[in-house]
Parts: C-alpha cells; structure tokens; sequence
C-alpha cells in the first residue's frame, strides 16, 4: 500500500514566506485546536525532519502546490519543481496560475505539464483580486485543464476567501455541473457547508474530496468520516495539510477512524493514484 | 393504523421512461449506497410484484406524482389517473403542471381536482425550463392552490434542478411565508440543507416534510430522525421513494429507527390522512 | 464564580408588549418544544418569581435588551434603563437604536453609554423595514460602536426576521471581517446555519457566540456543545432566553452537558465578564 498524503507545505523555498511558516503561533494555534501537537518538522522549519517523520509514518508521496495568493503569501511553480526534482518520486506538484490573464494562464498550464506537474491548483478567494470558483474568468481555465484531462485543485473550503461566500457550495457545484470530464479535488472539504458539498460529491462523479485539516474534528466532520466509509470510499482523500497538521500524529490518527481497512487504503493511497494516473 | 407511503412511482405507464427505470443501473447504484438492496418490483418492472411487496410490507396506499420534466423524464397525469382508478383506493394521485402558461395550470388544476387528484406536484428545477421555487411565475398557481386548498408537493432537494441552487432553503421559506394557508410538503426533506428546513419546518406550520430516499442515512439523516420523534412529529411524512428505496425493506428499516410508536403512527399515515383530509 | 444569564427578557415593561408575553401559548409551545416547562415566573409575568428563580438557580446578572422591532414588539431603552435601576447591579443593559438616521442611531449610542448601558442591540431583520446585516445603512452605526469600543448583539439567528435570508451566514460574516475591532455578540447562535456560524467563530476573533434558546436540543446543536468545549470555550456565551426557557431548568440542564468545569466557568460567566469589563 503506497500512502498518499494529498496536501502538504514542505518547509522550503516560497513556502517559508507563507502564513504557515511566518506565522508560527498562528499556526500552532490552529495545530492545537484540532487537537494535535505543532510536530517539530514544522516548528524547526526543517526539510530534514519533515522526511523523517515521512518514513516514520509511513507517507510514501505528498502533494506539493504552488500558490499565487495575496495575504496568504505565494509559492511559485519553480520552487515546486525544484522540490519535485531534488526528491525523487518523493512529491507530486500541483501548479498554480494567475487567473488575469487567461492565455498565460493555459500556457503555464502546458508548461507545467511538460514539466512534470500533475495537477493544476486554483484557488478562487485567494488571489491578489479575490475571485468566486464559478468567475467567467476561470472557465476559460477550466475548459483548458478538461481538454488536457489534468486534474485541478480547487481550494473552496476553509479560509477560502475574504468572507464566507467564498466557499458558496453553489458555485462550486457549477463548476462541476460545467465541466463533467474535469476531475475536481475539493481542498479543505468544502467546509463548513459539510452537507452541502457531500450532496455535490453525491451527485458529481468528477468531485474528489480532500477535507484535510477540517477532517480533524471541526464542526461537522463525522459526516465526511461516514462518507468516506460509504458513498465517497471511491473519491475521498487523505491529506494532513502538513504544517498545520503533523504527518505522523495526523496518520495514527486518521488510521484509528471507522472506517473499513479496504476504504483507507483507497482513502489514503489508492484514490489519489488512480486520480493521478499514477 | 393505516399506512400511507407518500412517494412512490409504480413502474407503470410514462414512469417507465423516466431515468428511474431507463436507467436501471443508476438507480440501483443509488439504492444500494443508502443501504438497501434493489427489490424485485424494481428490476423486474413489475406492478404486480410491487402490490405484492406493499401487501406484504403493510403498506396501504401509495402517493404518486404526475410529473412534468426535462432530462428526468415525464409522466402525464393521465397515467397517474389510470393508475388510481385501476386500484381502487391503493394510490393516491398528485398532478402536475405546466408552469409555463398560469392559465392553463390553473385549469389544470381545477380539472384535476375534479377528477380526484389530492395534490398538485410542483418540481420548480426540474421542469425543462428550471425554474426557482420563488419564481414569480410560480406565485399565481401557488395562490390558485391556496385558493381551492388543496396542497403541493414541492421538490426542492436531492437532485432538484440542475445545481445546488435549486434547493436553497431561503427560497424554499420565502413560499411557505407567503402562502400561509397553503399546506406545502417539501419532497426529498430539502436534503442536503438539512439543519435549514428543520429550522423552516419549526417556524412555519404549513410546511410538512418528506426527507424520503433522503432520510435514508445521507448525511445529516439523524437530524430528520430526531425532529421526527420530536417537534416534528405532526408533520413529518413516510415516504420510500421508490423504486430508489424498495418498499418493503424500507418499511421495515423505518419502524427499527428510535422514533416512539405514537409519533411513527402519525408518521407512516397519520399525519398524510390529516393533510389530505382522508 | 458569577454567573451572567446573556440574554434574559423580564416581565415589566415594554416586555410584556411583546410576543413572548401577549402570546404566551406560542411562547410555551416553544418553551415544550425544547424540552422544558414554562416557568411560573414566565406564565404568571412576575417579576418576584423571576427573581426568586435566578436567586435559586444562582444566575447573579441577566443581560436585558430594548428592542425597536414590527411584529416582534418593541421595547424602549427607558424601560431597560428603569429595570438595571431599579435592581442594583442584578441586570446589564443592552439597548436599541433606530437604523433609519444613523446621527440619531449615534446620538442614542452615546446618550446610552452615558447612562450605564454596556452593550448596543442591533436586530436588523427585526426593524420595522428589515435590514440585512450587512446592510450599508447600518456600517456607519457598526463603525461607530468599533470607535467607541462597545459591543454590539447582533440578532442574526432563529426567527431573524421575515425569512431565512435574514440570518444568512455570508451577510454575518462580512459585518465581523469588516469590523474586526467590533466584538459582535451573535444571538440565537446564526441558527440553523450551525456549521456555518462556528466556521466565522473560529476564523474571526472578534465573534462570541450565544446559541440561548437554540442551544437546548435543536438540529445542530450538539456542534454547540463541542464547540463550547472546544475551541470556542472562551467565546461562548451562556443565555437561557427567559421567558423561552425556565432560567433555573435551563442552568440545572446547561451544567450537566458534557463540557468541562472550566470551560463552563468561562461560558457562564467569565467570558462576559471580560467581553463587557466587568
């Protein structure tokens, strides 16, 4: 069984700019609140120690993204790939694209394919000019990774955005109504509309979800563990949201959760692959 | 006691050419992620089966609905009627309208009453144009329907249009705030906004509600099962929805959840005897 | 330990205008609803009873709002101020201003201050013209209690006004992201959007939360209780919403739900006592 950890911010490059990293107690406050310990890796902002507890745990693969963001600090493609490359098959990179220019946007998308990325990461609310997943403008974007069977990230849950109607359930289900051949990853799980976005994964085969760091225990989140033992076993995610979450706590965790072994291995390793062509 | 299955589609006539039974598989698959296997009746498409299953379940009577739809498919009243007349009192009919023309639903309306239809279906997202249930076209025909007091079926859950925003509860509340007289039973428990209707459900007492295949462990189902053993216990509405649930097995389902044997009495005939003034 | 009751309606003045006493059947239809019996001092409007009962409950401060509201009833600032006056320091006052002249609404802000009131009531689906939250005719008022560092109750919960749009978790939280010196006491805890209003707790520091009548077993409400236990315990506030609910029963079963000694030490009273400088 190879464990694939679908969200994880290594402690390199662009990512150290990042809230996460510059904001340490920030961090660990929300680390706290879902009831883990800040792990050392990400105190220590060490590459070396994040491997480790990689190996400790048992996390074979993480998925790495770029971000083009405003408040919340951005990480370019470029550091992505340098990661990529300087570690083997240890990270898988989701390229990010700035949404203003859409012909731009489609060349980075084909740049980053042939570079080796896997997915595209689009995250509507957090760019410099906030945008909602369903803006006219992305669906130039959209069309283009369908059309190249890419899949994308798309970050509509949590802290999505300046406000609430950032993660608007609606509008995410446009997007994936709109484009049915696209294989959308729902990040942060859609949360808080934890329903909401179950009734979209319910209806739309092309949505996976990723509930991450609101897997662990925020309001609602039992409900993403009975669709990941039920109806969603196929399509859910295993993604720690590492630094917020420790990698290896954040495991024996989730492994002690109902659901059937069958289901987490899927959950946890096998969705991503075949999601990924891997 | 007498029980009353308030959504059920017999696989007869125009309901044999809705994606409920041309598309066998799809429904099956449904039936089997809320946990039932598929009945006979079903598969085999056959009425006498399905009479056989509600004899032996104990079910009474059958509410079903005329329906007017786009890629759903139709079933004209005529069918429903046929149906009605050819089984003494073991279905009750619901007819449906063409929103298009208020004049012509009113007559509609007016002829089906005549003809011993209970209730009128109104299914706003699902007509072939999609409509919202607040669409002013639909207030004449709502207040045709206050009017001769007869109550609606209002389909605004599950797959109720062609994107989550056609089962917003805020336009769900606005109907039901100004229609005050005119009962409404919201089919499919305005799932998957489901802490929403119950809130709706507690304000407005014209509004009764069928969580249906819904109810039937999707996420959030326990809140339906504790509002039906609680405030909820003179409105809420027993229905299967088959051929998604089977009969049968859904009845037996039903009665082992812990709701107390006076409210499930109400329930699974009570309160639809009550509302349709049988 | 002091225990605050944060939202408590006595029977004397104004208050007896309003629904909860002229319409006492519905009140105590409520009251069952939830899963207690009215209390003599709510069904008698005594003020002796109501005292007698917070003696013996050992509530030692009720927060009582004015309120300039339609169909709800309204209840001046003078009658609240009178109340406060009259019983030492047994009541907290919280009053109302009138959004249709924002110089007035800041006058009476001012002239409140002045004469001990310790909290601004804003009801904006309640006023005679409903408003929403985020309506722009009430920014100036918001803006004006940030500066003068009082905090407001906002009432965007349960019966908000004409329909469920008045609660509206987007509206709500863009008050709190554009106001983030403003401390905003949500009343009726944002129900039924309980996800929703938690996610805006734990993203936006300057929300406390008062879930009151909604909190005693209505859907969703066990997310309070864990919130209340969790990463919410210092912004949670406790609030029987007298004469809705019994306020000596709703303290005896309060305190028996699973949240820890601590926390329920800060819920009940802590965190009002830091939220208000006492």
């Amino acid at each position: 069984m190879t464990v694939i950890d679908f969200r994880l911010r290594p402690p390199v490059g662009g990512f150290l700019d990042t809230l996460m990293y510059s904001a340490g107690e920030r961090r660990d406050g929300f680390t706290r609140s879902v009831g883990f310990e800040p792990s050392a890796a990400a105190q220590g902002q060490s590459m070396a120690l994040l491997l480790s507890e990689m190996d400790e745990a048992g996390v074979d693969q993480g998925v790495v993204v770029g971000r083009l963001a405003g408040t919340l600090g951005s990480v370019p493609n470029a550091d992505v790939l340098a990661l990529v490359n300087d570690h083997g098959k240890r990270f898988i990179g989701a390229a990010s694209i700035d949404p203003t220019s859409r012909r731009q946007a489609c060349d980075t998308i084909d740049a980053a394919l042939a570079q080796g990325f896997k997915l595209i990461n689009i995250e509507p609310g957090s760019y410099p000019i906030p945008l909602y997943a369903d803006d006219r403008r992305l669906y130039p974007i959209y069309a283009h990774c369908e059309d190249r069977g890419v899949p994308i990230i798309l970050m509509v849950g949590g802290t999505a955005g300046p406000d609430l109607s950032y993660s608007d359930p609606i509008r995410t289900d446009r997007v994936l109504a709109d484009f049915p051949r696209l294989n959308v990853v729902v990040a942060h799980g859609g949360w808080p509309w934890v329903t909401e976005i179950l009734h979209i994964a319910f209806r739309r085969p092309n949505l996976y979800l990723s509930p991450d760091m609101y897997f662990s225990r925020m309001p609602g989140w039992e409900e993403y563990v009975k669709a990941a033992d039920g109806f969603l076993a196929d399509r859910m995610l295993y993604a720690s949201s590492f630094p917020f979450c420790p990698v290896k706590e954040y495991k024996r965790w989730f492994e002690s959760l109902p659901i059937r072994p069958d289901n987490l291995r899927k959950i946890m390793g096998g969705n991503a692959r075949r999601l990924l062509g891997l």
